[in-house]
C-alpha cells in the first residue's frame, strides 16, 4: 500500500460522521504519510475562527470554553442548515450594529461587497494562472521538438515570428530555431535527423512527465486527476481538507504544465477547473464571511468551477452553465450572477495575457479518466506507471503526424474547413472533375466551393486519421487515472473529432461519386458543396465528449462559443442529444458521477430520482435486531453515563428526548460538540463531576442538598431537528435531504422517536436498490 | 364594480385553502360575471383524470367511489410533495407492468419521450404563433399610415418589394403604396396632407385599442397584461384556471396585434410568454402524464416560458436563463434541457416564417405594466381608459418621428452606428473640421471613423429625442397596466434607449470639442474616433430594462443575442449590474415581485432571504388567544362530530392525533378529502350514519354489538406529515416551504402536537416582519 495515497483508489473514512461501512466495501487508503501540506494550517485557523463566530448563543453561554463547537472534522459532511442559520445570524448582527456608527456602516456595507470583490480577484488569479500554463506548455512542448537559438525561453512561434526570411505558408521555419537533429549531428533531414528527434522527443517527454508524477507524488497528493469529482463531493457538502489549499494549487499549476507538455493523451480543462477553485478557496481566507462559514465558502467555490471552465475554452456562459449543470450542488441565484462576472473577468483577463493572438485555438483541450484502470497492477507504482505510458505515448505518438501535435492542434486542424492557402494535407484535393474550372492555381479561388475528389495527400490523412483514432482511444483509456493532473475533455473531444472528420470525407466522397443517390437527390446538385467534414468533426467532438461526460445544455453553449456561430447549434444539439440517449441507455452515469461512485465519496446525486416504493421505517436504524435507538434524556444523565455512552458508541449525534418512557423528542446533540463541552467544563467549570447531573432544559432544576451543581448543556442542543414520520415514502426522505442538506434526520411514529436516518443510510439503502433493479430508472 | 374583473385589481380567494384574510386587505373582484370559458372544460376533465389516477392506495381503497378526491380548487395552491409522490407513482406502474408485453413495453417508451414531443410541439406552435403576429402586427401598422393598391393585405414594405422604381435609399416609396391623403385628398405633401394623414392615424389607433379592450373584456379578461407575474404565481404552485385556457389564448394573439398595432407604448415581449404558457398548457392535455399532474405540468410551463422570450428576442440561451432567473420556482436540469431545446425549436420556427428576412429588426420588443396605476379613477372604466389613453398617444405621438415609429423601429434605430448610407438624421454629422479628409462625397466611407461636428440635422433629432423621452416615460406610466395586452421589456428598453443615445451624443461633442479635457486624455486622441453613441443607446436601454425587472445574467445574454457580439459583453454586465445596484438601493422589489404583493397573490419569493429571527411558535396557530387547534383524532370521533368541525371550521386540514389528551401526531387530513369522503360513503356504503365511528387506524377495531359498522379513512390520510419543533427559526421553516414546496407543516413541541403553520402564514408574517423593518434586507 506504499504509494496508495492518491486520488483514484477507493476511500472509506474512518474518522466518518456515521457508523455505516463503505459504500464499495474498501478500505481507507487516503494517504496517511503524506502529510496534508495545507490542511493542518486551514484546518487549525478555520477551527479558531468558527469557534468564535460559531452559533452566537453558543459563544454566548460558553463564553470562551477553548474551541471547536461548530466546526467538522475531516471526511465529514456539513450541515447546510445549520451553516446557513450561522451565516444569518452574523448577517443580522451586522445589520443591528449598523445603525449604530458610521465604522459599522461602513464595515457593514464592505461586508455587502466582499462578495463581488471576492469574485474580482478570482477572475484576475485564474485567469492569470491559465494564461500562464498556456505560455509554459506551448513553450515545453515546442522544446521536445527543438530550440530556439536567439534564447532557449522562445517557443517556435514566437523564435520565428522575428525572422523575415519566411513566408505565411513557411512561417515556422526560420533559421534561428534548430530541431535537435540539427543542433547535435547537424542535419535536418533524412534517416539519422529523423532518429535523433525521435529520440529526443521520446526523452523529453519522459522526463517532463517522470517530473510531474514526483512533484505530485512528493508534495501534493490531491494534485492528481481532474479534480472535478471530488469538486462536486466538497460542493455537496463534503469536507477533504487540503484538497482546495495552496499547496495543491501549486503544484497542480506546475505539473499540469509538465503533463501537457509531456504529449500524455490528457487534458488541462478539468485541472483549470481545480486550479480556480483552488483559487476561490484561498482568497475565501481573506474574508471572515467566507472564511468562516463552509456553506457561504461553497457558494464561492461554485463560482470558482464556472471560472475555471471559463478559463479553459474562453466561454464565459457555458462556464457558468457547466457549473450550474455539471459541478454545483447549492446554486441561488445569487452566485449565478457572480459566477457570470468572475467568468467574464477571468475570460478576459486571459485574453489579454494570451501572448498568441489566436485566442480560438488555444481554447481547446481535454480530460479524460475512466474508472476500468482499477485493474491494473500498475496502478500501485504510480511512478512507474506514468512512466510506461508516457513512453509508449511518445514512441508510438510521434511517426503519425495527427498524435504527434497536440490534442487542441489536432482539434483545430480537424474543425478547419480547406480555404485558400490551406497547406494541410486534409484539404489535397483533386481537380475538379465534371463542370467545375480548370485545375492548378485558377481553381484555388473555389477550393471547397465544390466536391471534388478526393488527392493522394486526403488518402494518406484518412489513413493516419484511423491510426490516430485507434491509438487516441486505447491510449486514453490507459492514461485517465494516472497520477498526474489529468483532464478529459480534450483527449474525449479529439477522439470524437477525428471519428467525425473520418466520416466527413467519407461522406463527401460518396456525394462526389454517387450524386443520384437517393440520400442525395433534392438537396446535393452535381458540382455543388454540400458536405463540410469540419463540421462532421465538430459534431463529433461534441458528441463524444457528451457521451462521457453526459453534459447537455452547457456543452452546446461551451461548443457555440468556442466556435461563435449559433447557426450550428442545432446540430450540434441534435448530437449532444442523440450521444446522451445512446449512453443514457448503455449506463445511466457520466463519467464524474462513476469516479465518485468508484471512490465511495457521500454524493447524493442531485440528478436522480429516487423511484422506489419503500418507507423511511425500512431504511432507519435501529433495524429491528439492532440494540435500541441510543438517547439522551433531557435530564436524567450524569456525566459519567454521557461519557460511556459516547465511548460506547461511535454514532456522530444523539437524539435528546423527555424520558426513556416517552420517547418525546426535544432536539439533537452532536457528539463533537457534546465531548468539547465536557471536556471543557471538567476543566473550566467548578464543581462538575462525573455523578453532576447533565441538564439539557431551560431553566436548570435545584439538586437536592449536597449533590454537585448540574451541568447545562442547552446552549449545544439542536432545538430544530427535522422530523418524519415511518410512514414517509423514501422518495420524498431522499427529496428532503437533497433540497435541505441535511447530515440526519429523525423518524417518529405516532409521536414517538423511533429512529434516525442518515445521509450514509440513503445512499446505502439507494445503492442496494439500484442493484436489485438495475434498470428500473432507465426510461425515467 | 362592474368592470372589476381584469386582472390588474387586488385579489382575495374566497375559496382559498387558508383561512386567513388576504395581504392588502382587498375584497375578491375576480370576475364572478364572466364566464371561465376555460375554465369549466378542464376542471372537469382534471377532476375525472386525476381521480381516476390519484393516488392508487385512494384508488382501490374508495373503489370508485364517486370523483375529486387528490384535486384542487380554483385559486389554492398546490402540494408538490403529493404531485411528485404521485407521479412516481405512476412512473412505477408502468415500469412495472413494462415487462409484462411488447404493448406496455412501447407504452413505456412513448411515455419516456412525451415529454420531448411536446416540447417540439410548444416549440413549432409558440414559434408559428409569434410570427404571425409579427406579420399582422406589422400590416395593421402600416395600414394605419396607407394601403397598398395591390392588395390591402400587402403591408408597405411587401408592397414596395416588387417595384422597380425605387433605389435602395428611396425603398420606402413606390406608387403601389398611396398614404390615407393621397387617397382621399389626392395630395401627398402640404397642410392638407399632413392634417388628413394625422386623424387617420388618430382613428385606426383608437379602432384597434377599442377592438382589442373590447375583445379582452368580452371573451378572456386574463388576456391582458403581460402575464408575467401570473405565470410566476402559477409556476409557484398556484391555481388560477383558464388562465392559461384556450379562450385566453385566442383573445390575448388576436388582442396583442391590435394593441401593438394601435401605437400605445407597449411591447408584445411579456405577452408572447403568456401565449407560450397557454401552448404548453394546452398541448399538456394531450399527455396524461401532464394532464393529471401539475407538478410535472409546471415543468412544462417553465420551459414554455423559455419558448416565450426565445421567440420574443431570437434569443434562446436568454430564454432559457430568464426561465431560470425570473419565472420558474421549480426548475429541475431535465427542464433545463428540454427549454433549451423547446426554445430553439421555436426561434428557428419563427426565423423560418418571418418574411421580412431582418431576423434582427423584428427581434425588439418590450412590455410594462407599473403598480401606481391603482391609484387611477380611469382604471374602474376600462374601455374609456384605453380610449383615452390611446387617443393621447396617437395625438401626441404623431408629430414626433420618434415617438411615431414602434419601439422596436426606434431602438433598431438608437443601437445604429452611423456608416455609409445611412440617411438618418442621427447621423447628419458636419464635415472634418481638423486633421481629417475634405467633406462631401469623398468622407461618405469614413463616416463614423473620426469625431466629426454636429450637424443640423443632428441638434434637430437631439431636440425630437428629448420630447419622445419626456412623453415615453409618461405614457409609458399610463399605459402599462391598461386592460389590453401590454408589454414592458420594449418600452423601458426605448426609454433607455433615448437617455442612452443623448447622453452618447453629448459625449462625443464634448470630445470633439474638448479634445484637451482630462477625462479624454491618453485614450481619444483628435481626429480618431472615441465615442459610439450607439452603443450607449444600447447600454442604456440595456439599464433601463436591468432597473425595472432586475434581470441580470439573462438580460445580458439576451442583449448579447440581440446584437451578437461577445465583445460588448463587459459594458453590459456593468450597466446591468450599476442599474440592479441603483435600483435596489431605492426598493427591492423588481416589476414582477410588485406586481405579484399588489395583487396579493399567494407567492413566497425565492429569491430573498428571511432575516428575522423569530421562531415557529410565533408564526403558528393558533395563537395564545385563540381557540385550540382543531384535531381529530384517529379512532374516537363519530361522522356527526366530523360534519360538525367540518362546518364549524374552515381550515383546509385537519391533524389526526392518537388522542385529545396526548396530541400525538398520526397524520394529516385535508378537507376537501373529507368532505368527498364522508358524502360518498353516506351515499353508497351500507350503514353508515350519523353515530358511525370514523376510524384512521391500520386495523379496524370491532365495535360493540348493535353498533353501526365503522368507517375506515386511512386511504385519504396523508401519513407522512412534516412536523418541525417549536423552536425552528422561521428562516429555516421558510426555506423549508420553499425548497419542499409546501402548504402546510405541523409544529411539535416534545413531541406534541403544538399547531400548524400554512403558507399564507407566512406569507402574512413576512409582509409584517417587512413593514417593522423594511431596511433589514437592503444589504444583503
Amino acid at each position: 500500500m506504499e504509494n496508495s495515497g492518491f486520488c483514484n483508489d477507493n476511500y472509506t473514512s474512518e474518522t466518518s460522521d456515521d457508523d455505516l461501512v463503505d459504500l464499495t466495501g474498501a478500505t481507507c487508503d487516503f494517504p496517511e504519510d503524506v502529510p496534508y501540506l495545507d490542511g493542518d494550517d486551514s484546518a487549525g485557523r478555520s477551527k479558531g475562527g468558527q469557534a468564535q463566530n460559531g452559533s452566537v448563543d453558543v459563544l454566548d453561554l460558553l463564553q470562551g470554553w477553548g474551541s471547536g463547537v461548530g466546526t467538522y472534522d475531516d471526511f465529514n459532511t456539513i450541515d447546510w442548515v445549520r451553516e446557513k442559520s450561522k451565516d444569518r445570524d452574523r448577517h443580522r448582527e451586522i445589520s443591528r450594529k449598523r445603525r449604530q456608527s458610521i465604522t459599522a456602516l461602513l464595515l457593514s456595507v464592505s461586508d455587502a461587497f466582499s462578495g463581488w470583490l471576492l469574485m474580482l480577484l478570482i477572475g484576475l488569479m485564474s485567469g492569470a494562472l491559465a494564461g500562464g500554463i498556456d505560455i509554459a506548455a506551448h513553450w515545453l512542448t515546442d522544446l521536445k521538438e527543438g530550440v530556439c537559438l536567439n534564447g532557449f525561453w522562445f517557443n517556435h512561434e514566437h523564435c520565428c515570428w522575428n525572422s523575415k526570411e519566411t513566408t505565411f505558408q513557411e512561417r515556422h521555419r526560420c533559421p534561428q530555431w534548430k530541431s535537435w537533429a540539427e543542433l547535435t549531428v547537424g542535419v535536418t533531414e533524412g534517416a539519422s535527423a529523423y532518429v535523433v528527434n525521435y529520440l529526443m522527443y521520446v526523452i523529453w517527454a519522459l522526463l517532463f512527465s517522470f517530473l510531474a508524477v514526483f512533484l505530485v507524488r512528493a508534495f501534493a497528493p490531491y494534485a492528481c486527476g481532474s479534480g472535478i469529482p471530488e469538486i462536486k463531493t466538497i460542493l455537496s457538502g463534503f469536507i477533504i481538507r487540503g484538497y482546495l489549499g495552496k499547496w495543491t494549487l501549486v503544484i497542480k499549476t506546475i505539473t499540469l504544465v509538465l503533463a501537457v507538455a509531456s504529449g500524455l493523451s490528457l487534458g488541462k480543462e478539468g485541472p483549470l477547473v481545480h486550479v480556480a477553485c483552488c483559487c476561490g478557496n484561498i482568497f475565501c481566507h481573506l474574508f471572515t464571511k467566507y472564511r468562516k462559514n463552509e456553506a457561504k465558502r461553497r457558494e464561492v467555490l461554485s463560482a470558482a468551477s464556472a471560472v475555471g471552465v471559463s478559463v479553459a475554452f474562453g466561454a464565459p456562459i457555458g462556464g457558468v452553465l457547466f457549473s450550474l449543470e455539471e459541478v454545483s450542488y447549492y446554486f441561488p441565484l445569487k452566485t449565478l450572477w457572480r459566477s457570470f462576472f468572475a467568468a467574464l473577468v477571468a475570460a478576459f483577463t486571459l485574453r489579454s495575457i494570451n501572448p498568441f493572438g489566436n485566442s480560438r485555438l488555444v481554447l481547446f483541450y481535454v480530460e479524460f479518466h475512466t474508472p476500468w484502470r482499477k485493474a491494473t497492477r500498475l496502478g500501485r507504482y504510480p511512478v512507474l506507471e506514468v512512466a510506461v505510458v508516457s513512453l509508449a505515448t511518445a514512441v508510438l505518438a510521434f511517426p503519425n503526424d495527427y498524435t504527434r501535435m497536440s490534442g487542441s492542434e489536432l482539434i483545430s486542424e480537424l474543425f478547419n474547413d480547406c480555404s485558400l492557402l490551406d497547406s494541410s494535407k486534409l484539404c489535397d484535393y483533386g481537380p475538379l472533375a465534371k463542370g467545375g474550372e480548370p485545375a492548378g492555381n485558377l481553381s484555388e479561388g473555389t477550393v471547397g466551393q465544390a466536391e471534388r475528389p478526393a488527392g493522394p495527400g486526403v488518402y494518406t490523412a484518412v489513413w493516419q486519421l484511423a491510426m490516430a483514432l485507434l491509438f487516441k482511444m486505447a491510449i486514453t483509456v490507459v492514461t485517465f487515472g494516472m497520477k498526474v493532473p489529468s483532464g478529459l475533455f480534450i483527449p474525449s473531444m479529439a477522439v470524437g473529432a477525428v471519428a467525425g472528420r473520418l466520416l466527413g470525407i467519407g461522406m463527401e466522397q460518396l456525394a462526389y461519386y454517387h450524386h443520384d443517390w437517393d440520400m442525395f437527390h433534392g438537396w446535393c446538385s452535381p458540382g455543388a458543396h454540400c458536405i463540410t467534414p469540419g463540421l462532421y468533426a465538430m459534431l463529433g467532438a461534441a458528441a463524444c465528449l457528451g457521451g462521457v461526460t453526459r453534459m447537455t445544455v452547457s456543452l452546446v453553449v461551451i461548443m457555440f462559443e468556442l466556435t461563435g456561430g449559433l447557426e450550428y447549434i442545432v446540430p450540434l444539439m441534435a448530437a449532444v442529444m442523440t450521444s446522451k440517449w445512446v449512453a443514457d441507455a448503455l449506463g445511466r452515469e457520466g463519467i464524474y458521477e462513476a469516479h465518485i461512485r468508484l471512490n465511495g465519496y457521500p454524493f447524493l446525486e442531485p440528478k436522480e430520482e429516487f423511484v422506489h416504493k419503500t418507507l423511511a421505517t425500512d431504511v432507519m436504524r435501529p433495524r429491528r435486531s439492532d440494540p435500541p435507538l441510543s438517547v439522551v434524556t433531557q435530564d436524567g444523565m450524569t456525566v459519567e453515563e454521557l461519557e460511556g455512552l459516547i465511548s460506547d458508541t461511535s454514532y456522530s449525534g444523539f437524539p435528546v428526548v423527555v424520558s426513556p418512557e416517552s420517547h418525546r423528542l426535544v432536539g439533537f446533540v452532536l457528539r463533537r460538540d457534546l465531548v468539547i463541552s465536557i471536556d471543557n467544563a471538567r476543566r473550566c467549570q467548578e464543581g462538575i463531576v462525573g455523578v453532576s447531573r447533565v441538564i439539557f432544559t431551560e431553566h436548570t432544576p435545584v439538586e437536592a442538598q449536597g449533590a454537585p451543581p448540574p451541568l447545562n448543556l442547552r446552549a449545544i442542543l439542536d432545538l430544530s431537528p427535522l422530523a418524519i414520520t415511518d410512514h414517509t415514502p423514501m422518495e420524498i426522505t431522499v427529496d428532503i435531504f437533497r433540497k435541505l442538506g441535511l447530515r440526519q434526520c429523525l423518524v417518529t411514529q405516532n409521536g414517538r422517536l423511533l429512529g434516525i436516518i442518515t445521509k450514509k443510510d440513503i445512499l446505502k439503502h439507494m445503492a442496494q436498490m439500484a442493484n436489485r433493479d438495475p434498470d428500473s430508472i432507465l426510461f425515467n
